[in-house]
């Protein structure tokens, strides 16, 4: 009988598999099939975004942030990442017998804090308790519903020439999830990036109208983010691995490890297309943003190899990125 | 130091204090503290119904449900009894390592059936995998947005005179789950009252403009609902022992295992407080729809015992009776 397996939560292509083969097929509808990090619904005449996330990430605090500020970012960043204002989130809470009251109280002061730098409203919630050994600890659930400002971000408007930007470093909140749990220290410590996009993704929007597609690279990290734009198979996109922003403590840890950044999940970075034109402009706002001031452009949009990453070497070679198969991390986010 | 105990997540008095000692302290604004089963949220002129719940249930199949119905029905309830017409939820599945896929696929079925008798779509969603023993089996978070078709639904509406009605027989949910958890029959079986109520609300909303407040008793049964119902302390609830609708399972169930009805789940009944001028209207509308048949006046508002719930009994007697203080039943929903 077949089993579920860590891998099919990974973000890589087993878990694409496991929401084709069974979430798409029963659960199919119009919305749902777009497949964005939030759907877009109308009530009357407003678009909304509307998106969901639980967070069962372990350890709960970890360096740069915890569980709860985790959950409210993911969430904002889910609604900003399709245009849209994130305004209220919900909060569902599953809480393992025996948990401090004090590390419960830390978290949902973290979850205030996190709401009120990211401007939003924690609306709703509800509160589970499960018998000791049924969870671990604290899962967390957060909800959100943002207003769309900015409609018409569409992977079907990228083309053959755009440019790829992401926003700061990658794989610093992996790495520093993973140092935390395994006791690793590195010499240079690494932060995780976990933070609210929508101030600096609204300023991008603002002062170009050639943005065609954000997403914020996860769980699955930059190359399954890239895969899951080339999928419809009409453009490619090259990376440019000299250019790809790594911090030291992460180049450090995916030595010692045997990890490829590029797999690894940010939780405070967001992926840019936008037309070539507009590229200066964009990297000007974004490295305007305290959040953003490490923003590059990392690739471009190409006619070759349609329907792939690949990335071009330091050494001048060329290899195919495909999307994040297997589990390289379980309980990142 | 101070832990998190079972009885936190019961729905009774420790999970209201810890809700306001902690979530509505730290978390704090007006629509949160409104403390409804959705919060209402504007967005321009749109009033909107947003909820969520989480879902723990154990065992995750019972007679007359299963945790992915229940997900989706509990959802569509807290939405319709806040005079919303549900529309769209999201699915945040957290699933443990070693899940049988037929048995997530049952699951996954079960919400999709369960979506589409309640006229709402699935359109965002997320999933999760952590290590065998760090959940158990499957948890779900539904998160629910509604249109408000009948807004000014209020506890603050209430009157001393007005009715007070339920909409079925009372505690199956919590019978159906814990015999099968237990492995106890009754003579007679039980099953879940597990079920969508948006139709059934909203035709008795249609037929009458009196109807004051409404709130589906699941967690900590009628008794707590109603007790939160008085809070304010402007007037009380007497409810006539005579009249409470309980299947005769759900009797020798309660005398087998010392458990009171008033205090048990429900997931597919709604308690309405009309004015008694259109109690019949109501009544008669409740009971043409096949979720209603046993629709009943259980008591009334009163001037006397303000902020008390109590009973008169089939004796002649009054009984006050508090929220629900410990833990029934860990796990019910």
């Amino acid at each position: 009988m077949e089993k579920i397996l860590l891998t099919h939560g990974s973000g890589g292509t087993l878990m694409h598999k496991l929401i084709d083969s069974l979430f798409m097929r029963e659960l199919d509808n119009p919305i749902l099939r777009e497949k964005k990090d939030s759907a877009i619904v109308k009530i009357g005449k407003k678009s909304l975004a509307f998106t969901t996330d639980s967070y069962v990430v372990n350890p709960i605090l970890f360096p740069g942030g915890d569980i709860g500020s985790l959950a409210v970012y993911g969430t904002v960043n889910d609604l900003a990442v399709c245009g849209a204002k994130p305004l209220f989130i919900s909060l569902g809470m599953i809480i393992e017998e025996g948990l401090d009251r004090d590390l419960l109280e830390r978290i949902v002061r973290s979850v205030s804090l996190a709401a009120k730098r990211s401007g939003v409203k924690v609306v709703t919630g509800d509160t589970k308790v499960v018998e000791r050994g049924s969870c671990d600890k604290v899962f967390i659930n957060t909800s959100g519903i943002g207003e769309i400002c900015y409609p018409g971000l569409s992977v079907d408007k990228i083309k053959a020439g755009d440019s790829v930007l992401v926003s700061g470093t990658i794989g610093d909140h992996a790495i520093s999830v993973l140092s935390k749990r395994e006791g690793i220290s590195f010499s240079s410590k690494v932060k995780s990036d976990s933070a609210p996009l929508n101030g600096l993704i609204a300023r991008a929007l603002k002062v170009s109208d050639k943005v065609k597609f954000m997403r914020d690279p996860t769980r699955g990290g930059v190359a399954t983010t890239l895969n899951e734009m080339v999928t419809a198979g009409k453009f490619g996109i090259a990376i440019d691995e000299d250019r790809l922003p790594v911090a030291n403590g992460v180049k450090a840890g995916c030595e010692l490890l045997g990890f490829d950044p590029l797999y690894l999940a940010c939780e405070g970075r967001v992926i840019i297309v936008v037309q070539k034109l507009h590229e200066d402009k964009v990297l000007r706002s974004m490295r305007s943003d305290p959040l953003g001031r490490k923003a590059r452009v990392i690739g471009r949009v190409v006619k070759e190899f349609p329907g792939k990453v690949y990335l071009e070497t330091v050494s001048g070679g060329r290899r195919i990125v495909g999307m994040l198969s297997g589990e390289q991390l379980p309980r990142i986010c």
